[in-house]
């Protein structure tokens, strides 16, 4: 039997070119430390781009959209057709998304991993559309594994172009009326965690709401057995584009583009990449603390602490893309400052 | 006797334009609050602007340098040669905050307001010099008051020449060696703080150097009875720089300019004016925490909570320069995303 293609490899950081980028930050016209966590984050772009001095001009975000059958159940503040509305408004210009990745000059691609009404060909629109939006999983599998293993698929494949564009980052968001069920579903099944633990309120439940949501997670975790496997537990619980994240994560560091990680569901995607692939956490860079009471024990999961925090809780890869600025002026002081030798300043 | 210049009236916020910027973020595709702090800085530099859609477009940055006469006492891990030197660096583009100037594209102006060694004429660099650094306080006045005064009146003209060119928010910066601890004994006398409470590495002092940088600021206290009338402290304990920027604060916000507030030092600036003149606070926005401890007591005492917790301690403007794609990124998605009517989404 063949392995999957997710079963291959990472390439490791490389680490003289992060020895080089701290030797730098040694030399830059400042005290020892100074930056503080924009000293490390240039460093940590320098291992993972394998160069002293990183990039992040090209940035390519990909935000997935699907539909999710737990929706049936009441479980989220919207109702589902905003899931292709909002895919129009990424692809016309009007999400914040869109908004955010005009200001970073960055390609913007939107990916119909299946909503439940189908919005024919869309400009800016890449159709995989796996199925008509997942099954309801509190009684059954959100998804086959055949269905799981082609949103994997698509994550990679977008990836993977992303990557021959001369992505120096990847940034996934994601789009799916009631896709913090899944997502909490998932994480709760990965980690052993109460539902109660880890669901919030999302879009924008109330505490009736949240309670309600912490009962049909309960259900669908006795029903499935909580799996423990991440691949089992992405089919059972996820989403499409939870699994079209994945994909995406995993195939960007097999090809050595680092991953800039959005928010509470995005991470979960990332937590079940990681389970799947542990030499990928090196690979994640957390942009942002969302306020999805859940996300804190995800990052800490991940080992992963977040650049901002901002009290965003949006997801579309939003949060991500308001950090790259802050990464980008890590990698332009660690690029452009004069060393005290340069400057003739004097050492302390 | 007439009333000094800092004592005018200021303008208050337009409570209309930030209603009307609050009913827009309702409106716009996404759950309502879901943008965090990012809606509540759209709105706030509404009313500040006086403008439904506020704009970050044109930054004007201003770096005030001075030496310090504290520094004979050994309270710095840098030699007192560094505040020329660095201001040679600014100027010719080679520090931290010239690099994140230049990714703004924000005007850079550089403030001598009296380093130890006359650096002469030197291109960007405005020529204050109140004088070849303050005396040492701890057994004197810092400043005269007529030295203080022009020091203020310093910071009024390079904040009226920026609003003059169109600033829509003043940035102020500052470099000093030894200027934690001038910055520490003023905060303790105004805030009534001991020294230990507030007092940090600065650039980078080591336990024993820190308390002797405690036990110096402890005499100065005692000599000078912890002045706590804010202007009178200012000349006791003060610097030139942080005088230049505690004018060059108040005379923005009198000019309906808002207030970008960088670390320790900058902050101990705006405390000084706050105290001076109550109504200004309105026009202050905290940038970044600082890893200087003592930064967090004056953040509480002004009432401000920052955006960026980044670790650092630098200076210069710096951490507030990074902070402002943040802002601009709010403006952004505030003016350009779409409201559900627009895009035809439903709402909730």
């Amino acid at each position: 039997m063949t392995e999957p293609w997710w079963r291959t490899p990472f390439p490791a950081p490389d680490e003289s070119a992060a020895a080089a980028a701290a030797t730098r930050q040694g030399e830059l016209t400042k005290p020892p430390g100074s930056l503080g966590r924009l000293e490390r984050i240039a460093i940590d772009l320098a291992g993972l781009q394998g160069v002293e001095r990183p990039a992040l001009d090209q940035i390519h975000i990909a935000v997935f959209a699907a539909d999710h059958g737990i929706a049936a159940e009441g479980v989220s503040a919207f109702p589902q057709a905003v899931t292709l509305e909002m895919v129009r408004n990424f692809a016309r210009g009007g999400a914040a998304i869109s908004v955010l990745a005009r200001e970073l000059g960055a390609r913007l691609e939107v990916v119909d991993m299946g909503t439940s009404v189908d919005g024919g060909t869309l400009d800016g629109v890449r159709r995989v559309r796996i199925a008509a939006g997942t099954a309801n999983f509190r009684h059954g599998p959100a998804m086959s594994q055949a269905e799981r293993d082609r949103a994997l698929d698509a994550g990679r494949e977008v990836a993977s172009d992303a990557a021959d564009g001369g992505a120096e980052a990847f940034l996934g968001g994601e789009m799916g009326i009631a896709n913090t069920t899944a997502a909490t579903a998932l994480a709760c099944a990965l980690l052993g965690a109460e539902p109660r633990e880890l669901a919030g309120p999302g879009t924008g439940l109330d505490t009736p709401g949240i309670v309600h949501k912490v009962a049909v997670i309960e259900q669908a975790l006795e029903h499935h057995g909580w799996p423990t496997a991440p691949m089992r537990a992405l089919a059972a619980l996820g989403g499409f584009e939870i699994a079209g994240l994945t994909g995406a994560f995993i195939a960007s560091a097999q090809r050595g583009v680092p991953v800039l990680v959005d928010g509470f569901i995005a991470s979960v995607a990332a937590l079940v990449a990681v389970r799947a692939c542990p030499a990928l956490g090196r690979w994640l860079i957390a942009t942002h603390r969302s306020a999805e009471p859940g996300h804190d024990r995800i990052l800490a999961e991940l080992e992963l602490e977040p650049v901002l925090d901002l009290g965003m809780r949006l997801g579309e890869g939003s949060g991500a893309a308001v950090a790259v600025p802050i990464l980008r002026s890590a990698c332009a002081v660690h690029a452009g400052m004069a060393t005290f030798a340069e400057a003739g300043v004097s050492r302390g």
